[in-house]
């Protein structure tokens, strides 16, 4: 029997890796002062058709809903933003003194795609939500962080692309443009573009298939239309972004997937050798509208999330190994049968005082239970006989050196503390 | 817009404690050389079916069962053995060198149940699985593990009690004898212990409904049934308790929800004084068919699991407050146009050293960035004027002790690394 396709088994070896990286960012989130939220697995259907957009591939094409036993559409979360904002509207956080609200997330996430490299089902999420601010100096805060994540795990290829999409105003104007522009060739595009035309024609210029249509390449900017609010805004961006020593590219033909960004767009990319088609590390930006949609009041935001399994994938592009330390402190030995009750109230006590301790399991040969500790990397190895035990004594065997020593049993813990 | 019944959003204040809790239990696990093991949060339905047993409560009413859009039938999990056991088989971990191969999960579970204090539909189980050892001492370590979790904590009000079921053997002649006993009073009992006589009669001793019947009480006792083997067995798994100070009481009448356990039976049960209904806290067994009811080799297993909710409820019953730092280290205060984007460089500095620092975003006076600065037990306040910012000093303010000092710019980060 096999786990669901498109999802992975974790396992001991490679996990060490996920706490160490899980670690770092919770760290991180502390240092830039973002605060812990858990939402739920599954929410309401509805959150999502309206937090993430009734027009999104999300939501039409990738989610995972069922009706639960008391008749109620429920979908397991494909993204973390419209959670933390129903949470944030739920619990009026808004009346909270700290503004701006500034939570991270962390966790699975789930999307019905075709799994590929990079691509899962399940995948986890690391993000942050900044909600009640709109100075552009956390716009700027939210890209210092999310490119920190990646350079304090060494990370080195790294390009952070960034656009503005202004405000209603802006948008609507540039909509227009596009109108107009795609319209004449309306029959020559996808049919998702030709929807996206009446419902979001913002959404064409991210299509994979058109991408190389002659009209893509000369479709008005979305930067050609910001209104003077709009580009002071992204101009202020930019300066703190300069000033906190962020290079950036600007790209006007980002997007993003979601219907409810506004101002500050970005991506971070792998561009690292080999890293594999799917390049996009992680994306974020500026959401104004989405509290009210949620039945909060008018409340900005802004936030980004990042997958860890190509935070890992780049890691591994980039030959960087994580400082993990898989040593255990000590192996218990007893020969006997005496001994090995004993043993065992010694490997409590080892274990009780914070000492990291194993003994065997398998009734195994003496020789055999030295090979044990061996592959466990066991910095010192306790050795109880008969002997030992009379004498109230145990045998201390440091691995490294292979100096040997004999404790007290009652001196042995303290002895232990001191050593390791 | 809400969350669904049965669940919660865990908001900052909470979430700390969370973090606290988790991070003792992977340092605990560590401590006892559990590795840690991430499975799906749902599987193929049949897991549960086989691995939880087609008679349970929780595969036959509880289970959030959907239909994936490939036609599957998927189950969110509502415990995390079976999703292990399966891991352990699909990748052949019983070919590993390490045996027995002890491993740990912590996530959230799913049971479709009633909502009431202390059991939610989305829950947060740990618990551990020792994969390939039938000595009784790895049971009474488990049990060890089990038990440091809540006296690290600080719990004292804790009651371990255990029982045996075991061998197929003697749990076949025990079931014959049930059989006899309570088939002449069947019509008496309720309609869930009517078919449980004939498909699980050991199930009919942890009924609800009919705890009062009258042949309760003098129903035999799997203790009487006990083979040579398992009496053995039993007896070294209590010896090896005594040894490591352990107390624990024998309830016969133990005998855990799922259908795949045998040998050692245990829970933890909180006797807190208005710790509430419910006062399981964890439990846990042996399930040596397990494995090769999943397609693996015949292998022995034994494991637990706790409830973190519980576990929190547990430390609000006993007033255990954990010690958890909120305080945050820097607070920069800029005024003045010009030193804002300059603060946003220092702020940036600061956060990349591993300092925990914050600033204003709401354009707030001075006063009220003071305040804000103390709302978030900030232990320095960093203040930047346009004076300061020409002579290229920002001023360092002790909240503790009130103190004020003058920093060059350049000496700020290591000065600001020294005193925290």
């Amino acid at each position: 029997m096999k786990g669901p396709r498109g999802t992975q088994d974790l396992l001991p070896g490679v996990t060490e890796k996920w706490q160490y990286v899980e670690e770092k960012l919770k760290g991180l989130s502390k240092n830039y002062n973002y605060q812990e939220i858990r939402t739920p697995i599954f929410e309401h259907t509805e959150l999502f058709q309206r937090g993430v957009g009734d027009t999104t591939d999300i939501v039409q094409k990738e989610m995972y809903t069922f009706t639960d036993k008391g008749d109620r559409s429920i979908t397991l979360r494909p993204e973390g933003t419209a959670s933390v904002v129903r949470s944030f509207v739920q619990h009026k956080l808004f009346g909270s003194p700290n503004q701006p609200v500034k939570l991270f997330y962390i966790g699975p996430m789930f999307r019905y795609e075709r799994p590929q490299q990079g691509r899962m089902r399940q995948f986890v999420q690391y993000g942050v939500e900044a909600l009640g601010s709109e100075d552009p100096a956390i716009d700027a805060e939210v890209i210092a962080l999310a490119m920190s994540a990646y350079r304090e795990l060494g990370l080195k290829s790294l390009k952070l692309v960034l656009n503005s999409l202004g405000d209603n105003e802006s948008r609507n104007n540039h909509r227009k443009a596009l109108i107009d522009h795609f319209s004449p060739v309306k029959d020559e595009l996808c049919s998702d573009c030709q929807t996206r035309l009446e419902k979001n024609p913002l959404r064409i210029l991210d299509c994979k298939k058109d991408r190389d249509h002659e009209a893509m390449a000369t479709a008005p900017s979305i930067l050609e239309f910001l209104n003077d609010y709009s580009r002071d805004y992204f101009d202020q961006v930019k300066a703190y972004l300069d000033a906190m020593e962020i290079p950036y590219v600007i790209d006007k033909n980002l997007v993003r997937g979601l219907d409810y960004y506004n101002h500050t767009a970005f991506e971070i990319m792998s561009d690292a050798a080999g890293f594999g088609a799917i390049t996009t590390l992680s994306g974020g930006g500026r959401y104004n509208g989405l509290v009210q949609e949620l039945g909060g009041p008018e409340t900005p935001g802004i936030g980004f999330a990042l997958s860890i399994e190509r935070l890992l994938m780049a890691l591994d592009a980039e030959n960087i190994e994580l400082p993990i330390d898989q040593s255990l402190d000590c192996y218990v030995i007893a020969f006997g049968d005496e001994t090995k009750v004993k043993a065992a109230s010694i490997l409590q006590k080892l274990r009780e005082a914070g000492v990291q301790a194993d003994k065997d399991y398998q009734d195994k040969k003496m020789k055999a239970q030295f090979r044990a500790a061996d592959r466990l990397k066991a910095r010192f190895v306790l050795v109880l006989g008969e002997e030992e035990l009379e004498n109230n004594i145990i045998a201390v065997k440091n691995m490294e050196t292979g100096d040997q020593e004999n404790i007290g049993l009652n001196e042995l813990i303290s002895y232990i503390k001191g050593i390791i």
